[in-house]
């Protein structure tokens, strides 16, 4: 389907509102918010007291949420719509290999995300042990802002997508550091984008700094952002950027690659 | 919602089909079907060529799938849906520190799933390094007959859903190992069911043994499995069921505890 048709698509025929209503209410539940009624899920979703009703009912029905006394939340089945993508199209599992050997040579973590909204949205990790105090699977969402690969994601965006991003922006303080402000992230983005690699010191969560680079498919364009996070008591931001850096370069250029023989077709 | 207005929900006009039939076309992806065309998403989820259509075409629009020439595969964006249950509801998540003990013991990797339709559903997952030559995050899934976990949670079914299940069961030959007809399966069964533990010794995957034991809530109902798998070329059968089997009880006992506890209301 081409551009033109997607944006005319809403409007046709074959459009389907109940399905883009009904995961909207999934997205609806989130850490802030890990159980909703029918009117707090209407209100997060945008949708009539009605419509939210038949959704989370046909979503318990169907054995994707549940609940009691009206208050309903998420099942694990939720966890399987996200593993039709991990076993089916993958295509970031062809850099696992590469990653751990980052990992092996520098003992910290590793991960790869894409800009999803405004977050960004974890499609690879390896890491050596757990440093954060939350939970970052494949399928993660952080605040782009507020992270290293955020801010690579953010300065590669075309400039009128960033405007939209930083004008609609809710900035939330994680810690002292965290940038809050619309003016001081332009500046920093720019920075970003000039010496092409991003940097944050625990501005998301005390005690973890991170580097992050772009990676690029072959016309040069940024598909990805890729990163190493380290405890911020055990590796120093001059080892993070003498060291690190380039050992992340490499890598970067690395995933670039082996993501474009491992899509070209066989002939 | 009760079990019998939940039997007759999908006669009211309150249930939205075409949500069911949009997750199914999401699930029809996986490994075995990585792209589909309208036709086969069609016959895999059993729609009509136009519903499927649509539906397809609702996803791309959506940002959850992409098309090349009227293939279409899943984008990355489905892995979000799954971590609107890891962010909200993720009771397992109390499970982590329990089973990082287990691994720090055995220096073995931990795993806790649920049953979903015929197969395995992981829900939290501690491991060491990676021994399998499939990727197993959470919201992965196997098949139950297979699996050390999944003949704890089939052992442990009602008597007539275990029937159907059987009856139902389109067994695969893995290896060599793996268990393929329905008698010799309700026998291994029954023995699980006495001893109390289930364990497969490279029945998925060469090189690859694991134990499993049944999670159970205060009542005594059994709610998941939680197993221990190992490099068959490193762990003996006799260290596994001898060394790892009453330290994976202590840890289910602990691990039901927690949820328990987790989910008491405070006063």
């Amino acid at each position: 389907m081409s551009t033109k048709n997607l944006d005319n698509f809403k409007e046709s025929g074959d459009y389907i509102q109940s399905l883009e209503r009904g995961l909207q209410v999934i997205q609806a539940f989130s850490q802030r918010h890990k159980s909703l009624t029918v009117t707090e899920a209407a209100n997060l979703s945008g949708l009539s007291r009605p419509a939210a009703r038949r959704i989370l009912l046909t979503l318990e029905h169907l054995g994707f949420a549940e609940s009691q006394n009206g208050v309903y939340s998420l099942t694990a089945k939720v966890l399987s719509l996200g593993y039709s993508y991990l076993s089916s199209n993958n295509k970031w599992s062809i850099a696992q290999p590469i990653m751990t050997e980052f990992v092996r040579q520098t003992e910290e973590s590793c991960s790869i995300s894409i800009l999803d909204g405004k977050d960004i949205l974890y499609v690879a990790r390896v890491f050596t042990k757990r440093i954060m105090s939350i939970n970052l699977d494949v399928g993660s969402k952080l605040p782009a802002y507020a992270t290293s690969m955020g801010h690579v994601l953010l300065a590669n965006l075309p400039e009128p997508e960033l405007e939209t991003y930083l004008d609609t922006m809710d900035f939330q303080r994680f810690t002292d550091k965290t940038i809050t402000n619309k003016e001081e992230m332009r500046e920093k983005l720019q920075e970003v984008r000039d010496r092409d690699w991003g940097g944050v010191d625990q501005q998301f969560e005390e005690g973890l700094r991170s580097i992050a680079v772009p990676i690029r498919d072959r016309t040069g364009k940024v598909i990805a952002a890729i990163n190493c996070s380290a405890h911020a008591g055990r590796i120093s931001k001059k080892k993070l950027r003498e060291e690190f850096l380039p050992l992340l370069r490499t890598t970067a250029e690395q995933v670039g690659e082996a993501l474009e023989s491992g899509n070209r077709p066989t002939y």
